[in-house]
C-alpha cells in the first residue's frame, strides 16, 4: 500500500458555492496559500437563480466582477403590489421602486447563481494559482487543541478523498437544499465560458479513489445547509421546527399580466400568493409557498413533496393570476424547497475551523437573501483570516467573525419569518377579519424589509475593530471582542462623523482625482485587497489652520512609532497594509499634488510619484459634482476616516488626534520588527 | 507538384489592425462568410497606443466591447495648454475640458493598440467561426470585370501564400508606418490574454511555403500605408509632398511637472513644443515634431532618421519643458515616425475592392486620430456589403463608401495640416511677431478642431442612403450615390427634426423601457447588428389624436407591400432587418405594452410577446430624467426617424407619411419573393 501524501496549507476550504468561491477570492487577491475543494465535479449550470442586493454588487465590483453581473444580470426597477379589489378580483394596488433611491451606486438585479460563481472563477485564476479542485470531498477532521493559540502551527488535520467520476455527478444537478430537478437543459449563453470545467471532468480518473492528508491553519466550512464540517464538530442549526414547501419555477412566460418583467407580490383573495420575478433571457421565476403549515421530524413529509411538479405550481400560479392568463412552453428549471428558519449555534471552533453559508442559515428563498448573506459572511471573514496568516494582525480579530455575522443571520431569519407570514397569508376581507393579513400592513412591512434586504443597513457592534461606544456584551455570542476596559480603547468622536456611522459600509460618493480630474466613485478606491484605508477629509487646504493640521498629522504619521511604519513590515510594500487616502474640498485648480505632503505622494525610484491618494470634491466636466463633503456631513475641521478592508468604517476622529489612530491599530495589530528605513535615491525638487 | 487548393468566399479582409478587424467584426456580427489575413504572424503587444474619441467609444459599445475599453483606458479629462510667459518661461495658460461636454455619453480615453484588437478578436470569436489567419499573405490579384454587376458571381481571384514563422515575424514589432523599435519589452498586464495568440505562432508550420487560390465576392484592403492591394490596383495616396518626423517616447516618467497626468501641449519659447499623453500603467507619451521641412523624395531622409534615439528626444522634452525636470528609469517603447498628408485618389474599384485606414489616408500622429478614422473607415463599410452580401440591399449602395469616407478623410488632412504648423511652430513674442503663431490663434484652433478630434462632427451628404437636400454631385467624388431625379427621391422634413441632424449619428439620451422600467441610453438600443432602425416618436398616446396617428401607422407598417413585409425574406426573423422601435412620452405608469399596437410586440408562440421594443420618456428612479424628447426636439406631433446599421441618421418625417418610409427603402432595398404570411398560434387576449 502506497503512503498516504501529506502536505501543509495556511487555509482549506470545503464547499465551492458563493461563500466558498468568496472566501477564496480574498485569498487569492490577498496571495495567501489556500485551496477549495468541492464533492461535485462540475459547477453548476441553471436553475439557483437569486437576487443580488446592492450592497453584494457593491462587494463583487471591490474584486473587479461587478460590472460583470451588473452587464449581465436583470435589472429590476420596480415592485408592484397586487391585491384583491372589492370584488375580489386582483388589481394592482401599489408601486414601489425595487432598491431605495439614494442608498447605493447599485440597484438590486438578479443572476444565474452560475454566472456569479464564473466571475468569482475568473477573478481567482486571474489573481492567482488557486483552482477549485472539484470531486474530492473530506473524510476525516482532527484539530490538535493543544496548538490552536500557536500563529505558526497547523492544528487542523483533514483527509481528503478523490471521488470517481459517478460519484462526483450528483444524481440530481440540482444544488439546492433538498432541491429536485427534472429538466436540466443548459442554456447556451451561460454554457460558452463553462466549456474548460466539462472538459475537466475528465481529469478526475487521475486520482479517484486515492487519500491525502492536509494539514492547515484554517479550515472554512462552506459546505450547505448538510454541512459535513458541522457535522463533525458536532455543532447544530437551531430555530423553528416548521418546513414550508416552496415551489419555484422558471419559465419563458406566455401571458397577457402586464407586470410580468417586474417584480410582484400578488396576494389572491383565496388561492394564495405568487412572487414573480423576472430573470435574464426572458425567463421568469414564479415562487409559490404551497404549505404553511407542515411538519418535517423525521422526513415523514417527503412523499408530500413528491406530489409536486410544475405542473402543479404553474395551477397554483393559473388560479392566483386569474382572470389574467399564464403559460409556458419553455421550462428551464424547476424545484421543490423544503426548508426551515435555522442558525447554528457557533460559527467557529477554536478560531480555527469557520462555518459560513448555509452551514449556519436555512430560511426561504423568496426574499432573494440567501446568496447574498452567505457570500458576505465570507466576505467579513476572508481578510480576517489572511491578515492573521500574514502576520499583520492578532488572532484577537477573528473573534469578530462570529460577534458580526450571527447576529446578521438571526436578523435574517426574523425578516424571513415574518415576511413569510405576511407573503402567505390570506388577504384580510375587512378590518374586522382578524385572520387575515392586512395589506397596508404588508406593504409597511415591505417598506421596512426593503432597507434590510439591501444588505446596506447592516451595522456592525462596537469591538477591537469597531471603535464605537458599546461593549461586546451587545453582540451576544461571548466571544470578548472588545478592548472596553484597556488603556488602549478608543472611540469615534459622534461630533466629526456627520452622516457617517461607524460600523456600516462607508458611502460611496464622487470625488475627483487631484493629478487628472477624473471622477471616481470613493468605493472605487476601496478595492478588496486586504488594505486598510485611513482617510484623511482634509478640508479646505488652502485655509492656514487646516494646512497646519494637515502638516502635523503628516508629521505623526510618519513617525516611526506611528501605526504606518510600526505596523507594516519592512519587507512590504509602503502602502501593502495601510493605503492613505486625502480628500480635500479647496478648489481643484487652485493646488496641484506638490502642495501636498509627501507621505500622500509616496515617491518611487523607479516609477515617480504616485499620483493616485490624493482626491478633491470638486464639480467634474462630466460625471456632475459628488459634493462628498456635503453627503457625509463631513465638519469643515476635517477629520481621519480609518476603513477596514471590507469598506466598514472602524472610526471618525479629529485630524488632529493622530494618537488615536496608532493607539486603535496597536489593538489588534501586530509590532513588526522595524529597521529605520533611510529613503534613498533622486528627489526631484518640489518646483510649482 | 500538388494541385492549388481553390475556394470561395464572401468577404476577403488583409489585414488585421484595428480597420480590418473592424471589418471582421461586422462580418461577424451579420453572419457573413468572411476570412482575415494578415501577414505578421502574431499581434501587436505594446507601443501603438492611440486616443480613443467619444464616437469611436459609442462604436465600441455597438459591438458589446465599449466598456472594456472604458474600464482599462486612461481618461483623459482636461487639456492643459502652456506657453512661454513674459519672461520666456512656461507656464499654464489655459485648461480645457478635453471631450465637450453633453456630445457623448463617453470621454476621449487612451489605450494601447493592442487591447482595441483583443477586444475586436474576443467579439469575432464570440460571434463566429471566423478567426485571424496570420503569416498569410496575397501574392497576387486578379479582377474578372464582365461580372462585378452580377451579385452572386466570385469576379475576385486572390492567391495566397503561407509564410515561413521566420518570414511572418517582422524584424522589428514596431507596426507603424516606418516605424523602429528597440525596445519590445512585453507589458504583463497585456501579454495575459495573449497567449494563445503567441502559442498559435507554431501553427504556421503547417501550411508554410505554401500556396492557395480564393474567390471572394468582396476584397477589402486594411493594409496599411504601404497597401499591397493598393499598389495591385495602381491606385496612389496623393497630397503633401513634406514628410515631418515626429519622435515619440512611451514611459514612466519622473518629473517634477506638476500636469504630466493631464493632456498637455506645451510651447516653450525656443524649443520647440511637446505633447504629453498621459496613459494607463503609469505610462506618459510625449510626441516631440522633430522637424517641419524635410523633404523625403526617394527615401533620402532615412539617414537623418537614423539619428533619433530616445535620449534626443528625451532631452528635446526636457528643453521644452525646462525649468521643470524630466527623466525616466522605464522606457516600454519608442518610435520615430515619417509621415506625409495624403489621401487616397479613389477608395474602391468596381465596388468590389474597397481600400480603408492608413492605406488611404497618412498623417501626423499627434492629433489621437489615426486608429479612429481608420476603424470609422470599415465601421461605415462593414454592414452595406454585409446587407449586399446577404442580398437585403442593391449594390448601388457601395459607392456611399467612396462617397462618405473620402471626404472624411479630406478634412482629416486639413484639420492636421492646419493644426500641425499651429503646434509646431514657435510662439508669437508679440503681436508684431508675424512669423511665430499666436497663442490666442492655437487656442481657438484647438478648440475648434476639438469637435473634429470627437468623431461626432461626423455629417455624411446627401444620397439614397442618407434623405435630405443636396445632391450627390456636393460628395465630390463622381459616385452616382443619389436618387435625386427619381420619383423615389425622398427628402426628410426639416421642421420635424429639431435638433437631430439627418446624416450624422443619432444623440443618445435615456430612455425608460415601458415593460420593466429599466433605463437604457438610446444608444444601447442600437447594436451593431445589422438592422436598420425605424424609430416611432409616437409623443403622448394618451392624446387621441396621436394614438390615431400611432394606429394607422401600425396598420401601414403591417400592410403586405409596405417595407417591412416587402423586403423583410420569408426566412429571416420578423426584425432581422428592420427593428422597429416606440418612444413615447405619455407617462410610464399610465399604460402597459398592451395599450400599442402589435407590430411593436411580436407575439411568439415559444416565447411570448416581445418586450423590448416600447420605450418612454420618463423619470427613472435612479438614474435620473433623459428627457430625450427635450433633448433632440422631438415636436408633440412626434415623428418617424430612420437610423442607419451603422447609427447615422437617414430620415426624419410625419407619422403619417408612411410612404415616404417605404419609398425610402424601396430606392435601395431588395424587393423579397414574400409569401403572404399567415398569423398562426395561440393569442391571449389583451386584458387591462
Amino acid at each position: 500500500m502506497a503512503t498516504i501524501p501529506e502536505s501543509n496549507v495556511d487555509v482549506l476550504i470545503v464547499g465551492s458555492g458563493p461563500a466558498g468561491l468568496m472566501m477564496a477570492t480574498w485569498m487569492a487577491k490577498c496571495g495567501i496559500h489556500a485551496r477549495i475543494i468541492d464533492k461535485r465535479g462540475t459547477k453548476i449550470f441553471n436553475g439557483q437563480a437569486d437576487g443580488l442586493q446592492c450592497r453584494t454588487l457593491e462587494i463583487l465590483d471591490s474584486f473587479g466582477i461587478g460590472h460583470r453581473a451588473w452587464r449581465e444580470a436583470n435589472h429590476m426597477l420596480e415592485i408592484c403590489l397586487w391585491n384583491p379589489d372589492v370584488n375580489g378580483v386582483i388589481r394592482r394596488s401599489d408601486r414601489i421602486p425595487d432598491t431605495i433611491p439614494g442608498i447605493s451606486r447599485f440597484q438590486q438585479v438578479v443572476l444565474h447563481q452560475g454566472r456569479i460563481e464564473r466571475f468569482f472563477l475568473d477573478a481567482i485564476t486571474e489573481a492567482s494559482g488557486i483552482r477549485v479542485e472539484r470531486g474530492v470531498m473530506p473524510s476525516k477532521l482532527e484539530i490538535d487543541e493543544s496548538l490552536v493559540e500557536d500563529d505558526d502551527s497547523y492544528p487542523i488535520t483533514v483527509t481528503l478523498r478523490h471521488l470517481t467520476e459517478e460519484e462526483a455527478t450528483p444524481r440530481q444537478t440540482s444544488t439546492s437544499v433538498n432541491g429536485q430537478m427534472v429538466q436540466d437543459g443548459l442554456f447556451r449563453s451561460n454554457l460558452a465560458n463553462d466549456t474548460q470545467d466539462l472538459l475537466e471532468l475528465s481529469k478526475l480518473h487521475d486520482k479517484a479513489n486515492s487519500e491525502e492528508v492536509v494539514h492547515a491553519k484554517y479550515l472554512i466550512g462552506a459546505d450547505g445547509a448538510h454541512s459535513w464540517t458541522r457535522n463533525q464538530l458536532g455543532l447544530k442549526l437551531e430555530g423553528d421546527s416548521t418546513d414550508y414547501i416552496w415551489g419555484v419555477l422558471d419559465i419563458v412566460p406566455i401571458t397577457d399580466f402586464p407586470d410580468i418583467r417586474m417584480r410582484c407580490a400578488i396576494h389572491s383573495a383565496n388561492n394564495g400568493s405568487v412572487m414573480v420575478i423576472p430573470r435574464e433571457n426572458k425567463l421568469v421565476r414564479l415562487y409559490i409557498q404551497l404549505t404553511t403549515t407542515e411538519k418535517t421530524g423525521d422526513g415523514s413529509s417527503r412523499a408530500d413533496r413528491s406530489k409536486i411538479n410544475p405542473q402543479v405550481i404553474l395551477e397554483s400560479a393559473q388560479r392566483i393570476m386569474a382572470p389574467y392568463n399564464i403559460t409556458y412552453r419553455k421550462l428551464d428549471w424547476w424545484t421543490a424547497y423544503q426548508i426551515g428558519q435555522r442558525v447554528g449555534t457557533s460559527f467557529s471552533v477554536h478560531e480555527r475551523v469557520f462555518l459560513a453559508g448555509d452551514a449556519v442559515h436555512t430560511h426561504s428563498p423568496k426574499a432573494g437573501q440567501g446568496m447574498n448573506v452567505s457570500m458576505q459572511d465570507t466576505f467579513n471573514l476572508g481578510w480576517k483570516v489572511a491578515s492573521v496568516v500574514k502576520g499583520h494582525a492578532k488572532r484577537s480579530i477573528l473573534k469578530t467573525y462570529q460577534s458580526e455575522r450571527r447576529g446578521i443571520a438571526q436578523e435574517l431569519i426574523a425578516f424571513d419569518h415574518k415576511f413569510s407570514r405576511l407573503f402567505s397569508g390570506r388577504p384580510a376581507k375587512d378590518v374586522m377579519d382578524a385572520e387575515g393579513i392586512s395589506m397596508e400592513e404588508f406593504k409597511a412591512a415591505f417598506l421596512k424589509g426593503h432597507m434590510f434586504a439591501s444588505g446596506i443597513a447592516v451595522n456592525y457592534g462596537a469591538s477591537l475593530l469597531v471603535a464605537k461606544k458599546g461593549s461586546n456584551e451587545a453582540q451576544g455570542d461571548g466571544r470578548q471582542v472588545s478592548v472596553a476596559n484597556s488603556p488602549d480603547k478608543v472611540t469615534s468622536d459622534e461630533s466629526l462623523c456627520g452622516d457617517i456611522t461607524v460600523g456600516m459600509r462607508i458611502q460611496s460618493h464622487k470625488v475627483l482625482n487631484q493629478a487628472d480630474a477624473r471622477p471616481w466613485h470613493l468605493q472605487e478606491l476601496l478595492p478588496s485587497n486586504g488594505r486598510w484605508r485611513v482617510i484623511v477629509f482634509a478640508g479646505n487646504v488652502n485655509n492656514s489652520e487646516q494646512r497646519g493640521k494637515l502638516e502635523g498629522l503628516a508629521q505623526d504619521f510618519g513617525n516611526q512609532n506611528a501605526f504606518l511604519r510600526a505596523s507594516t513590515p519592512a519587507s512590504a510594500k509602503h502602502d501593502e497594509v495601510f493605503e492613505l487616502l486625502l480628500i480635500h474640498n479647496a478648489p481643484r485648480t487652485s493646488v496641484t499634488i506638490f502642495d501636498f505632503p509627501e507621505v500622500f505622494r509616496h515617491f518611487d525610484e523607479i516609477d515617480g510619484w504616485d499620483y493616485n491618494k490624493i482626491f478633491v470634491d470638486d464639480v467634474s466636466y462630466h460625471e456632475g459634482f459628488g459634493n462628498i463633503y456635503g453627503a457625509l456631513g463631513i465638519p469643515h475641521s476635517g477629520c481621519i476616516v480609518i476603513v477596514r478592508p471590507d469598506q466598514y468604517v472602524s472610526y471618525v476622529g479629529p485630524m488632529d488626534d493622530t494618537a488615536a489612530v496608532s493607539r486603535f491599530f496597536g489593538g489588534f495589530m501586530t509590532l513588526q520588527q522595524q529597521p529605520s528605513r533611510v529613503q534613498t535615491g533622486l528627489k526631484l525638487k518640489n518646483a510649482q
